[in-house]
């Protein structure tokens, strides 16, 4: 209950237009979710990111990092605070991720057992112990609309005996986050208050860069029969010919009424190019990291506002782009708030480069319809 | 042309209900007035600025530092952008203060002569010099609605000879700005597009914590017959009853017809105070300064979010506060967000802060409309 996935259209390319019902809302697909890393996405106020692209819809599902909230300010306290949407105020939906990912590339001192993973904290160093289980306990205290099971993410690059090895221990891992999930998914803060609806969980793809092993991966998950599925440890250094190529490759064993999720992508023309290959949700920092360091994205390309040559420049930072920075800044003085340390800088380059991706998205969601690939 | 001040009514206290017209608009008075060091109000949307605080008519005028922005990006640059409203995209009212306050406060190595003050820029150590002809041409650059004359700010403590030498030094410098003022007041950015209306220059009593100077000072301003009347060199480490002692022997000495504008105060119950006395103009980076530093500003009295008292506490800053920090998130939140050095606790916290200031007076209007004190 609290879930479900239809499909609208299918273009040639494979795209497809679709919705997401989850308890917190819909979600037209494919969606670009910005990262709210800490139950906040990086200097953007909830009320913008509720006004700002799509054409003023604004943003429909964010992330929120598992690893960071457990850490800080600990999950039986967002619990406590009758979840993650409530605590930050949030009333949209959400996703949160395993933890995985961040376990294996934040912490420190990390030990691998069968069993989970042993890290220490890269905020204290304190001692923490993660497993399948316990990933399940987190996420459903912070009860997003989604949850992503707990998986190994392999170094890279990885011989294929070792890749081979991790996604072994990753599809173990997912049948007992699963098994955890059906026996405690009732303890989801908003579980009685929203007619007993409560999340789902995720199945994450693994397998590196060989094709093969992709496909045994997506096989052994549509197996476990969840209702939706990540191909995840892309966009981790592999050249982006690969990336697409394993997407592809991937895409083909997972079953076409369920959504598909590619974890941490990417640039505005890689989601674009994915969405048009028939990946359903997409979620990635970049546009926040990015607008912190001065980079913006706009229909002409990518932009350095730190450059000399826009010191005078009046013009907004994309002519086409209709967000509420572009309708009211200039390059100068973007380039000026920037040069000036002034905090103000982040909160709109971020707001336009989510914009973008927003909008970004919501053109390939139009042409879908019309059956355009 | 451009300037005009109307006093409707004057409390028993001495508090005035007024409104200054400004060639961007219409103050009503007493009012406090944000700072906007380098033509941003640190960290907070020109939009929220407009919407926040005083029933939603947010704010009316801010300031901006003619010190930072000389440096950087540099008033020639905001003159070809057609000024700071139009560079920072706010067409509200404006004052630059003289840059004095910042020369004394923040450079380095400042030599000072009866011509103007040498001095190092605090950002990279360049020479620069500043003479109230230089001040004039800078500010008129920027644009504001109001100009402030070059003045000296003397060293605090300091003695009655030393205070009254650099008093003297000050009035001469007023009588150089507004001459030079006078002569190029034209070209300010807007002039042809206002009906050539311009800006307007306040002189700055000076006098340290000697009432007899204080006195003089006013006295020698008031014969240079200038639109409106700062009171400079207070909260600069004295008690607040001699601030407060200061502020009362000034006012008896400035004409009642013009403006009297405080400079770098204060603390909520202190702007109240003495707008309640007859100020009819303050400005403060406290609000935003505090901000940042987690401190906030309630009907109760301050609140320091980053204590563990506030960890999960549901309700808001203020309860009775209807800004929309207050309307939305929690200080369980709030403290989260300060805890995690989320860009976005800067924004809120100051937001808040500024609505409580600006509610303040907005409160402080009512009640000298009402002819209470």
């Amino acid at each position: 209950m609290g879930f479900s996935f239809e499909v609208d259209r299918t273009a040639e390319g494979g795209g497809r237009r679709g919705r997401l019902r989850l308890p917190h809302g819909v979600v037209e697909t494919p969606v670009f979710m910005p990262v709210g890393t800490a139950a906040s996405v990086k200097a953007v106020p909830q009320s913008l990111l509720e006004e700002v692209g799509a054409g003023g819809k604004g943003t429909q599902i964010i992330l929120a990092n598992t690893y960071h909230l457990y850490l800080r300010p600990g999950h039986e306290l967002v619990r406590r605070m009758g979840g993650v949407h409530r605590f930050m105020s949030w009333e949209r939906p959400m996703l949160t991720d395993s933890g995985g990912f961040q376990v294996f590339s934040l912490s420190k001192l990390r030990k691998i057992s069968p069993e989970g993973v042993e890290f220490r904290s890269h905020l204290d160093g304190s001692k923490h112990f993660f497993s399948p289980e316990h990933s399940m306990d987190v996420q459903i205290a912070l009860g997003a609309d989604i949850a992503m099971v707990f998986d190994e993410c392999v170094e890279t690059p990885a011989t294929w005996e070792r890749t081979r090895e991790s996604m072994g221990l990753t599809h173990a891992w997912a049948q007992r986050s699963k098994d955890h999930f059906e026996l405690h998914k009732d303890r989801v803060p908003w579980f009685s208050e929203r007619q007993e609806q409560t999340q789902s969980l995720f199945g994450i793809v693994q397998g590196g860069m060989y094709a093969d092993l992709r496909k045994e991966s997506a096989e052994r998950l549509v197996e476990m029969d969840l209702p939706g599925y990540a191909i995840g440890g892309l966009a981790v250094g592999e050249p982006r010919e690969v990336t697409r190529e394993m997407i592809a490759r991937t895409l083909e064993h997972l079953p076409k009424d369920k959504p598909r999720y590619v974890m941490g992508v990417g640039y505005p023309d890689e989601i674009e190019e994915y969405a048009r290959m028939g990946v359903d949700m997409m979620d990635c920092v970049l546009p926040t990291r990015a607008g912190r360091h001065g980079l913006l994205f706009t229909s002409q390309g990518r932009l350095n506002i730190k450059k000399k040559e826009y010191a005078e420049d009046q013009g907004p930072i994309d002519a086409t782009c209709g967000c509420i920075v572009c309708r009211r800044y200039t390059r100068a003085y973007l380039r000026h708030l920037f040069a000036s340390g002034e905090p103000l800088s982040a909160v709109l380059n971020s707001v336009h480069n989510i914009a973008f991706y927003l909008d970004t998205m919501e053109r390939v969601r139009g042409d879908l319809e019309r059956g355009a690939s």
